[in-house]
């Protein structure tokens, strides 16, 4: 019966309101308390949050945390990251910046194959060991909730072990982790020789992986990279049905860098998320914004690409979408950990204002993770996920680019980052 | 006498090489040593670099620092700032990113102005107590030196106090500050009224402050911000042939949004650096290469204004130019301490190597503030300015983006960044 009363913030950053993904202009509403306000916390749950008197009345003889004049805020939700990685491959940045191209790249061994080669040397203990200091990292940052994708492995052995590592993981961690399957991040080298081998992968992903990731029940999404020269859009609708019936929910990488019509399939399935979509088409525009998918946005993967191409964010805000951001944390495309710099690239490179970018890292990446009723807010009933910040104002979290402003953060009411 | 011997790098990245700027192709010459290696140093200097075991012989009785695996660096040199200064300016990145221009955010009382109104109106001792947090965040990253302007006061009184707290701040912190002053970084509202007006200000820079400065010895550098909309060509020339007679060393903000004849400007005039060149011209490229005076390229604050046009680094490096890297730190349009993300806009978005990246913060950086001799290298004789990064390969600095890496550093020999 673990009681905590947050007292003392110069703001309280609620995000409160309908327990569904914000549309449009509502992603504007992201309502800031100040004054004296509280926020009460029991077993796990916050149990009210407001004016400091009747909001100490709801949790009597709890401990009182003392957030020193900085801001609370929902603890963010990184919703879309490949944390579960061996070796990070620092040395593609300098090759892709000075001229050489992806495709050369990957004929040196480098891409996502050469992760692909790595993981499968690495034992279970080895990947534990990697991943959980970068977990802490992101939390560090100020995440209390992140989704992992496997999709280094690529058979069904390495795709299931790396799905365990996950579940290894989240015993270790206060951070809520979120397991997607994404054993369709790429066609493996061994099955890239003629049509028919694709066509093997795409019939093992669909009869083996699938049904022994279902019955292990140990993810709780699939996706898959739908791009030109990767997964097909016929591919990606056999694959992403088949897991809907399988009883996971949908996420697809679409759209990414050329436009090949992934937002539209992800709407007609009725994916949780679609993400990237720094080349969707105006009709993938619209059919995503007449959806309950959300536009999950990866703005710092076109960043450290050296593109200057981003997502089209305020026509997806102005045509309805619900818009989420996240780090893509990954080996080779985005090796970040600092979900805030996101919220800068939100707004300095998608003119998106400071509450629709908090918007995008709490209640929209939530409900992208199927979790919009239990997390990404504080309000009564939500869990405890909370994050306090060195800052007097919320438009300092996207401001001082960079820095690491995070103090301490909460999961379920546990301490998950300490200062 | 206090001696030290750091052992136990995976990599020391020396930089070492002739005490001048490095120019052109130079710039991909930074040395890594790695294997058993230490640096020695005795009395704040370095004494000597190479094999673990002669290098332990030059200091006997030493204490040992245990690098832990972790990589040596020189201490990295930001050598554009604007760290002084008062309140935070956030509102201005919503307003800008959502479409309000300059002028309209400077009419509704933003921009410097609103710098220069907060900064008069704080005694010395608030700005010593804003200002010195900022200056430990910016050695968290990994900086050693650090060059503060003045620039926010636009009055005798108060450009001489400015550079006083700057003063006072270097009693208070191990790092090395080098004092600019930029009286020259705005005409002050209360001169804008009339021609006349702007020429009095001119008048009152060159004939009462600049005298003031020099005769008090706080300044290293005059700066000025040479801009359409500004300060004209003709005003810069008259202002640091001046400055430059009195002896103080010359740096421009040059060609950052338009063209104007900055660069070429700054070449004439032998200045120490050109800073900013977003929209350097052809010919001012020619000109910097065939001069002394460095580029400091200062991609962030493009980044942080959502603008997509950077620096032509690779054209600049190309023709032979020596190219530095900095934050410019400052409340309006750059508010990063994160230096090390300036090495990954420097990769990612200049598309410079990792070698050019780190020359611009060591080497030319120091070049850039006339300490090209002192610091910058991790070699005999030098200052014992070093930064250890949680990394086993220098191509990490740029990679982890936005992650803080820096473990500790040492300015002088002195602890200045603890764990």
């Amino acid at each position: 019966m673990s009681k905590l009363l947050f007292v003392n913030a110069s703001q309280i950053v609620t995000c409160a309101g309908p327990a569904r993904a914000r549309h449009g202009s509502e992603m504007a509403e992201a309502e800031v308390l100040s004054g004296d306000v509280a926020v009460a916390v029991a077993d796990g749950r916050i149990v009210a949050v407001g004016p400091t008197a009747s909001t100490a009345a709801a949790v009597p003889g709890a401990s009182e945390v003392d957030c020193g004049g900085r801001i609370l805020t929902p603890g963010l939700i990184d919703s879309h990251t490949h944390a579960l990685f061996g070796r990070p491959r620092f040395e593609e940045q300098e090759l892709r910046a000075t001229g050489v191209p992806y495709m050369e790249i990957a004929r040196r061994g480098g891409g996502i194959h050469a992760s692909v080669r790595d993981l499968r040397g690495r034992s279970d203990d080895e990947l534990v060991e990697l991943t959980l200091p970068r977990l802490q990292r992101l939390a560090s940052y100020g995440a209390t909730t992140v989704e992992v994708k496997s999709g280094y492995g690529l058979t069904v052995h390495d795709e299931l072990r790396s799905l365990d590592v996950i579940r290894r993981l989240q015993a270790l961690t206060p951070l809520r982790l979120v397991p997607t399957w994404l054993g369709a991040h790429e066609i493996p080298l061994e099955y890239r020789e003629t049509a028919v081998a694709r066509a093997d992968y795409v019939r093992l992903l669909t009869e083996e992986m699938l049904p022994a990731v279902v019955s292990q029940g140990v993810a709780r999404f699939a996706d898959i990279f739908c791009e030109t020269g990767v997964f097909t859009i016929e591919e990606s609708r056999h694959l992403l049905s088949a897991a809907a019936a399988a009883g996971l929910g949908l996420k697809l990488h679409a759209d990414e860098l050329e436009t090949s019509g992934g937002a539209e399939l992800a709407a007609e399935l009725g994916a949780a998320s679609a993400d990237h979509l720094a080349a969707i088409s105006p009709e993938g525009v619209r059919q995503l914004a007449a959806s309950d998918t959300v536009a999950t946005l990866l703005p710092g993967t076109m960043f450290f690409l050296g593109r200057t191409r981003q997502a089209p964010a305020r026509e997806l805000i102005a045509a309805g979408a619900a818009v989420a951001l996240a780090t893509d944390f990954n080996p080779g495309t985005s090796p970040t950990v600092n979900l805030p710099l996101v919220l800068t690239l939100g707004v300095s490179q998608l003119h998106m204002s400071v509450a629709e970018v908090m918007t995008a890292v709490t209640v929209n990446a939530a409900a992208a993770l199927g979790l919009v009723s239990r997390t990404g807010q504080l309000a009564p009933g939500f869990s405890a996920d909370l994050a306090l910040f060195d800052a007097a104002d919320v438009r300092e979290l996207p401001y001082w680019y960079g820095d690491r402003l995070c103090h301490a953060t909460w999961a379920r009411g546990q301490p998950c980052h300490r200062p």
